[in-house]
């Protein structure tokens, strides 16, 4: 028995249990409170599970997954960045970077490779499986954000353009995935006036 | 586009978001608070992808982590069952059935069948996959009440022989997984004092 390599990967499993303390900005479909780093992480693989089959291009629905579920660890050290926080968002790269190496490094070689070349993969938004991880990151929220009556878009007083802008490529994943929510998740709260309509979009 | 199935399917999406509200009896790492399922299938899910090179059986990986993350969706209506509660464990069963009834019910057909397939086999414990993800759901509550100082333990005035019977089968799983846990997270904390030594074992 290979004790010692056996005891990274659990030093490093015990560690990743910090995952559940970071906070987002998102509140949960009741709204009671906002969601963490973990559960968003659970959420988007389920969904993966049952939506990939509207990916744009043929995906490995493992390799989507295990994406999904590792690409938010970094910020275990590096802390969350609000998609809206112009200034957190200038030092985000460097600080993930930085959190990468600290925490990755913790696994066996082999498997500190496979998991930040996942992280770096979904951070590139290139390939067929990084797109459509990217579009689960980007539906999810919208999906809650609506569920709990756009309270969190109404709190920060999000505008449409901010929206459009951080969606701007949620559909090179799923094209169909994309014009539903705007359609049944965005839309219904420009409506409402939850999200301030300073441009004019349809989908 | 099926309107129609995207909308079911993104129905269930919305709703397994109350996994997140359904609280488990082990406590983070930190001890700051108790974990929820969904918190509790993402650390499983990621403990997968990095520990599967231990199970007894060649497992389809995705297969393990689709089940770990599904597993306890059904405790959205059911409740979570404590592992040492004799009494809510007589009903468990009825509640959970009926419970993936009205859940996986709200899927397509074939989404339903898919899901409920694989959650009937992890109840099962016969396939290869169903086994580790067993060993899995032993063996990360056992992680956490050791880095929490044995303090669910302690709590739960827990008795070795409880904790031995309900991991009966983790081996079933992994040999040398169990091993790690009885050796590493179970054995210190009966040296401690905070797991009540009436018998003898060693793994």
């Amino acid at each position: 028995m290979d004790n010692e390599r056996l005891q990274k990967q659990m030093e490093f499993c015990r560690l990743i249990d910090a995952e559940k303390l970071i906070g987002r900005q998102t509140y949960l479909a009741d709204a009671s409170r906002k969601e963490n780093d973990a559960e968003h992480a659970w959420h988007m693989a389920v969904m993966t599970l049952l939506l990939s089959e509207y990916s744009n291009e043929e995906i490995d629905v493992l390799k989507t997954v295990s994406m999904l579920l590792i690409h938010d660890l970094v910020e275990i050290y590096a802390g969350d960045t609000y998609a809206y926080d112009e200034e957190a968002k200038k030092t985000q790269k460097e600080r993930e970077l930085a959190a990468a190496d600290r925490l990755f490094g913790v696994l066996p070689k082999d498997q500190e490779e496979k998991l930040r070349g996942l992280w770096e993969e979904f951070e590139a938004v290139e390939s067929a499986e990084a797109k459509f991880a990217r579009t689960m990151d980007n539906i999810q929220p919208l999906m809650l954000n609506c569920a709990s009556d756009g309270r969190s878009w109404e709190e920060k007083q999000v505008k449409l353009s901010q929206i459009l802008g951080r969606n701007e490529r949620t559909k090179d994943g799923s094209e169909e995935l994309w014009n539903f929510a705007y359609n049944h998740f965005i839309r219904p709260h420009v409506d409402k006036g939850h999200i301030k309509e300073d441009v004019k979009y349809q989908a």
